[in-house]
């Protein structure tokens, strides 16, 4: 009775959703992307720096390359899921910056103008943006599966450069048989919120 | 038509949602904050870690002293919310970690018996927390104002302690006159999404 948004919508984005373990063999179309990215590019970061950049693994010979830079038990479901996306954080997005922020265009250089500060700037907000992907993937109605047991060096030599920090790699897809283990447990409000 | 979140949802939670700058008088309860957190603690952590705290800050004296910190920019619109929360990743959530991943507590040891390998596990997944808890504010029909713009080590010696590292300082309520600048452009999908 205090949420606004509807309890469909609540069961979809948080109460219901899963982390998928296992996917059916529906493909998840460029279309169904576009779709996402449409939706959660408005999700906000520190002066609108959108440093998220995704990677979708769609060739068995990208998809193989993958899947050796992951932890043994994340492999075998990552090589059967119908897409799987490597989410990096770029460290030069400052590039951007200008046409990002018309109206403030000299933070490239004031804010972001050293290495350093971009990277903890990027990891951070590119983080935000991760989060934001995964609800939207289930806001598409499909189930995501983020995974962060992987070597990260291998990952970013395979598929990405040394302007790019890898996040995660993300399972996307329907839920497939047995796709989740039962809900573990959460915080309590208590455990987590302290006023002052 | 490639999304199963309603467009009203959408709106609510994305397209129409902005990062508040202004706030009408009307109070933040004990209990939004409560549905807000029995909403988002569903948000996937790896591991199940749950490495975000959030600190209220509702008494005028800390109030005070919390603005202080703030950049210049940043005081005024802090001062004047009607409630202010400090994010932060606890870098000791593994002492939580037993109770929260049953099936498996030797994780607690195995993967975070280290304080770097826990601080840089806290960092990635209590970002993504953060922006479950972003999600969650305006699922309460609220607007969320999301900061960075502050002196980090200073709020952490006033609100916080060793083991606890400041992600951003949000500000809470309905929003009110002129309560946002013009929405800034996004990425577009290409500039975003590779595929290989």
């Amino acid at each position: 009775m205090h949420l606004a948004l509807d309890p469909v919508a609540q069961d979809l984005l948080f109460r219901e959703a899963r982390t998928a373990n296992t996917f059916t063999d529906e493909p998840v179309t460029d279309e169904q992307m576009r779709a996402i990215h449409d939706l959660v590019k408005y999700g906000p970061t520190a002066f609108n720096q959108n440093p998220l950049r995704i990677t979708l693994v769609r060739s068995p010979e990208a998809r193989e390359r993958l899947v050796r830079h992951l932890a043994e038990g994340n492999r075998a479901k990552t090589a059967a899921a119908p897409l799987v996306a490597v989410l990096s954080a770029d460290n030069e997005f400052h590039e951007e910056l200008p046409a990002l922020l018309p109206h403030f265009p000299q933070a490239k250089d004031l804010f972001f103008g050293e290495r350093p500060a971009r990277e903890s700037a990027a990891a951070l907000n590119a983080a935000l943006q991760a989060a934001y992907f995964i609800i939207g993937v289930r806001a598409a109605g499909l189930a995501a599966g983020p995974m962060t047991g992987l070597d990260f060096e291998g990952l970013r030599k395979e598929f990405l450069d040394d302007d790019h920090t890898p996040l995660m790699v993300v399972n996307i897809g329907r839920p497939g048989p047995d796709a989740w283990f039962p809900r573990s447990p959460r915080l309590e409000y208590e455990q987590v919120v302290t006023t002052v």
